[in-house]
């Protein structure tokens, strides 16, 4: 029997007429032929009051008991699912993470799959099921509690679960009807695109796009899992939605296939900084250590040569959130006073947003930077840093011009045109 | 280490402030030197919303999906309290039902233990765990499965750990400050019981005093667990509350310790039914089949022998709630269409109510009957229906008069002289 994996989103499952909706989603898959297992998120808004009755009992709460908490969300909708499933005549049952089991390691509120042993649903399919439904985003750990997998936890599960039982497809159903050239709020001019390539996608997930989470778009990658974002609240059928797949599975070419912003980007520079072999590790240890998710790193060499420098000096620039400024700045501040590192100045800019293009084709045409910088230079924007990927450029610039660019750049590659 | 069991019942653990508040309370205990054992209900209307989304979701639902959801609501609170004894350096962890395990048998949503083995728990208290918080009213199947306990669970789990682990006492946290010698809201003269024998407690229980659950008194009586009942909301010492126990823990010797009263009770009477071995199993058999509770159950002797009746004739007269009365009726109908059972007419009475005395003291003394009829008939009060136990003498009276009954009762027994 060939089997689908279906995701449905805290959205998808905000209610009990939603759950009904996401249920006669899955029903038309199994009247379609397939044995389907079903990933759920929480109803939406549930995980956070889950979390907010946790952070308001105890401030540095136990990892183990929060996850004990939280995961009971997803427990709820899934027996919900699976009442629903039985009610439309289609056989069913809910599954607990505990339950498969969902093994992961013992890194709560952050645990990553250990192994999904198929024994257990599979005889359950052997005996007539035809749909299980899987609480998303939790595992069980080697000491037998309950894990939770983190951000995004839940398409992870759903992806993992495609990877472990072979499925044709994993449909991850969500508030928005596809993958788009770029946000459709910023540009009228976005288009849906058909299919887009894990390694693009997975670009664009860690550029901002909220269609996937990073994470679970690299295991679809690596197990070659064939992806499919589309919308709970349309009508949808087999050509609904994105597929994010192998490059190969991509006939058309393009040389950039979307372009994505973060708007909330600071750019920090350390200004004249002693230039010396493990420079750059004496720097980025103490972000890392202090949770500053650092993004693009920029080293200018530089011919300063001060009286009170005279030894080589460099400027180092990075970016990082801006909500993590103050935690960047007291990181490095500590360094200098322990004497890791010297420089004479920290400079901050919190105006700035990031702009990117991405697309495979970059990698077999040149030009693309220049073409970049071109339609930027076109309409005035300065750019302030430049980071290159294989398959993507991004820029910082100032925030205000930040839809401008998004536009400029969408024309540019003539991205409205399929 | 000696060890305690407390239980916090919904109202008790119904936000955080209140959950704080109980995790003070076992705080207290653990530095008496206890090891405890924390059994945790869902947070008020936790329960209802979860059973209202089950039955929104399927009006002939799947008991294993409906346990799998509504045992949620005992994990978060579980874990919830377990963080609040952390946060104030009690070492705790939760438990949830699987991880203990609480063994159960199959019948879902209305589940039995099986077994409660100690060595998960006792390893823990071994390595210096001074709380476990185990969520009530759920266990595991034996098809692994989560199961619930139905009514009263959460009691029920209390006392089963207590006699698993030998606690010197089980306490249960309630909103009450301890059992009564009748409901204070009829009689201002209602006194609070400093110790009520296992087997008056359990008449009561049965009789709808709100305060225990008669399950959890059968098991605590069987096991011999002491049981306290005491409030949530009140500064509490050892003193406090109202023990449950064996008689001989009692020193005085009371006749009746409690008048207890159920308001909305049915009378329904078969008229002229034909009198025949079997005739009892014939009525009663469709009255269990279709869920109607009978309680009061008397069988008048006829002398009649009307024209039409030639042979032997009785009246049958039972006792219900009063909402199961249309359920009765028509199993008395389709009874009679099936010729299962033959009778002239049904009589139907839905303005009665009962009233009861209780006490272990009525085994050795003689007139508390007459007393009591006595104390009704000088209020002009008509007795409907008498039944009596060895300890326990009810009445069905017309519902006006049950409060004055409950009054005079409680007044002609002396019940609040301590």
């Amino acid at each position: 029997m060939p089997l689908l994996v279906m995701k449905f989103g805290g959205t998808s499952v905000a209610d009990l007429d939603r759950i009904a909706n996401a249920a006669a989603k899955v029903q038309r898959e199994v009247e379609r032929g397939y044995d389907v297992i079903v990933i759920v998120s929480a109803m939406s808004g549930k995980t956070n009051e889950l979390v907010g009755w946790v952070e308001g009992t105890s401030r540095l709460y136990d990892a183990r008991e929060y996850d004990a908490v939280v995961a009971s969300g997803e427990n709820v909708t899934a027996g919900l699912m699976a009442l629903r499933l039985q009610e439309m005549g289609v056989p069913a049952r809910s599954w607990q993470g505990w339950q498969v089991p969902i093994n992961t390691t013992a890194q709560h509120s952050a645990a990553r799959f250990v192994s999904i042993p198929r024994a257990n649903i599979d005889a359950k399919f052997a005996e007539g099921m035809k749909v299980a439904v899987v609480a998303g985003f939790q595992g069980i750990g080697p000491d037998g509690r309950i894990t939770t997998l983190g951000r995004g936890g839940s398409d992870t599960t759903a992806v993992a679960f495609a990877a472990a039982f072979g499925a044709e497809r994993c449909d991850i159903y969500t508030d928005v009807d596809g993958v788009y050239t770029t946000d459709p709020r910023i540009s009228s001019k976005a288009r849906k695109l058909d299919r887009i390539a894990f390694e693009e996608m997975l670009e664009l997930a860690s550029l901002g796009a909220k269609v996937l989470q990073t994470r679970s778009v690299e295991l679809a990658m690596r197990y070659n899992v064939r992806l499919r974002v589309l919308s709970s609240f349309e009508d949808t059928d087999e050509t609904s939605g994105t597929l994010v797949c192998d490059e190969d599975e991509i006939m058309e070419s393009r040389v950039v296939s979307g372009v994505a912003y973060s708007r909330d980007e600071a750019k920090i520079t350390l200004v004249t900084v002693e230039d010396r072999p493990g420079i750059s590790a004496a720097i980025f240890q103490p972000l890392a250590d202090a949770g500053v998710n650092v993004d693009m790193i920029v080293q200018n060499i530089s011919e300063k040569d001060y009286e009170d420098h005279p030894g080589s000096v460099t400027d180092m620039t990075f970016s990082c959130p801006v909500n993590q400024v103050e935690r960047a700045r007291k990181a490095m501040e500590n360094a200098r006073s322990a004497g890791l590192i010297a420089y004479d100045d920290l400079a901050v800019d919190t105006e700035v947003a990031k702009v990117s293009v991405v697309g495979i084709g970059m990698r077999s045409h040149a030009g693309v930077a220049a073409r970049m910088f071109k339609a930027l230079a076109d309409e005035n924007i300065n750019i302030k840093v430049i980071a290159t990927s294989e398959i993507k450029i991004s820029v910082l610039i100032d925030r205000k011009y930040m839809e401008l660019a998004v536009q400029a750049l969408h024309d540019a590659f003539e991205l409205e045109r399929a």
